[in-house]
């Protein structure tokens, strides 16, 4: 596991409501004595030599610097060819696992309790290879890509993760009766993969087995690992069990300690400058990061601080069912941080 | 809309479980005096000319005379390169239309109340293409294909179907943010058929939000249609939320009348022949069919009795919490159906 020497970061505040949310997380920060420094970044894409989309220059060297980055949210382009900056990010730094733990969050209620579980995605290939054609008018068709290289390095990472975390199982998720040489690959890795972590139980689940029987009970979950388009479904689906986007945490992470730490909601424009977003999600993300550095005291004490002031029910943001405002709802959190110690 | 002039359909018992429970609805269908007859047809696949795997002749002999069947479980074939019967089945009668309610039911408890919505996905391409490749030694791709074509006949039979059955609302399903091309097509297709149904309201949401919406508040969906993976992994979802695959109905659906309704559970082969099985899922199947039929007052009539056992709790079969056998929940079922005339 990498450590930052100088635990410096690249902040991304993002578009919208971006800049609240990054700007409540790094009060708590300070409120927390984080001994952390960063630089802030802008990653409108721009077009590069070629014609090519790239991330601002400045903005990948900072990342190349730190290894390590926070994002909020940021808005999806609207210009033919432009691509996702998420998408961009990912590919650019190599960010091969998505993950993203879904943890039920006392007091805040849905239909769920004790819901304790990882999604973990692979982040470079499958659905999202972006190689499609038009074979004649009308008939179209999108090319899944898996390689043996990328579905071993998620299912390591997935097992080392589960062993990291004291989790005790992982499932492969799949549809390799339908997608028999490509899924069926994927599998094939995972199973390789397990026959080295005896420790961790491996259970293999088709992917609509795996939604069914999640939203019937989340609980048997602990690890999962999936290609690319089904992390994509499964993660939402499975923030929606424990309260949607505002509250979710994720992180994307790449090889020797690179990663990007996002929240993963909109940029809500709607509310945007009203000091009435919610920074929650962008506040666990930044906990997951804190973690990666190995700083582990002072992400205790911001999860706690966090989790304490939304159990507690007296300052919360209008989304979670309050009606503080987010420098209300951040300063009860820098509180509760500094009462800790 | 096609109706059968001598009520003949095509019974395919199954494996399993599939005997018992095609049997159990017989007998109710015989307590509601339903005005039909049928032939019971094996489909265990067979090798023909050129090796190609196909349904055996009299089976589909059958169903080109009769239009319709019912179809029990049908156990996964094990032999390298044998094709999934239900894949099988609804290519060999092109069954483009993949139908499945899900509608709450009363008195089975679940996290969910007054879910009342349909799945319309298609059934005949898109990642079920069946084309796959290796490029080199650890590297594959797998084709999604999508054509204007079917992508029309899936957009303008979730209208009808919309229409025909009294929904306000269609909800277009899709990536096009990812797969631009392919999906792309799909929702260019779905935005022109609205065009057509200006009574039916049209909404179009990327899959990742449907799910994350769906497990926070089912009730604001209606009629969804979507590519083929997507109405696998959704129509699993959302039969969740109701109970399982033990309740939920379903119907493939082709042009001119013809259809194949089915179950979509397992096999069950633990319990195969005790007497055990819930036959809920077909026997809502069969009044899809009735409907399918024009038997609306039949239909009606099972579909009455069958709610009024289950919220009655009183004989229920094991998986819905009772204790009754496989018989005794049937012989309430058709008591119950005398008893409305
Ligand atoms: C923004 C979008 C391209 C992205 C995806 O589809 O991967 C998002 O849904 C996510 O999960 O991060
Ligand atoms: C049996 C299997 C091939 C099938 C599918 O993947 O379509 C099933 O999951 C379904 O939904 O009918």
């Amino acid at each position: 596991k990498w450590i930052s020497s100088d635990n410096f970061f690249t902040m991304i505040p993002g578009d919208g409501i971006g800049p609240e949310i990054s700007a409540a997380v790094m009060k708590i920060f300070e409120a927390a004595k984080a001994p952390i420094t960063w630089e802030e970044r802008n990653v409108t894409a721009i077009k590069g030599p070629g014609g090519r989309w790239m991330i601002p220059p400045d903005a990948k060297e900072s990342m190349d610097r730190s290894k390590i980055g926070l994002k909020g949210p940021l808005k999806t382009p609207i210009a033919a060819g432009h691509p996702s900056m998420n998408l961009l990010l990912r590919k650019t730094f190599d960010l091969y696992a998505n993950v993203r733990p879904c943890v039920s969050i006392e007091g805040y209620k849905t239909p769920y309790t004790d819901v304790n579980l990882v999604t973990i995605r692979e982040n470079t290939e499958g659905e999202y290879s972006g190689i499609e054609h038009m074979i004649v008018d009308g008939v179209v068709q999108s090319i899944k890509l898996i390689t043996e290289n990328a579905s071993r390095r998620i299912a390591e990472y997935a097992f080392e993760y589960a062993r990291n975390n004291k989790r005790t199982s992982v499932t492969a998720v799949h549809k390799a009766n339908i997608m028999r040489m490509s899924d069926g690959l994927f599998l094939r890795k995972c199973r390789e993969v397990a026959e080295n972590y005896k420790d961790i139980k491996f259970t293999e689940m088709y992917l609509d087995t795996v939604c069914l029987n999640m939203v019937q009970d989340p609980t048997q979950f602990d690890v999962l690992v999936m290609p690319n388009l089904y992390g994509d479904i499964l993660s939402d689906l499975c923030a929606g069990l424990i309260g949607g986007l505002g509250v979710t945490p994720s992180g994307n992470i790449g090889a020797n300690g690179v990663a990007i730490f996002e929240s993963v909601h909109g940029t809500a424009p709607d509310i945007a400058g009203m000091d009435l977003a919610n920074p929650t999600a962008l506040l666990l993300s930044a906990v997951m990061m804190l973690r990666h550095m190995g700083l582990h005291d002072h992400a205790d004490k911001i999860q706690t601080a966090c989790f304490d002031t939304i159990r507690d029910k007296k300052v919360l943001t209008k989304d979670l069912g309050g009606s503080a405002k987010c420098s209300e709802f951040t300063a009860e959190i820098c509180r509760r941080v500094q009462d800790l110690g």
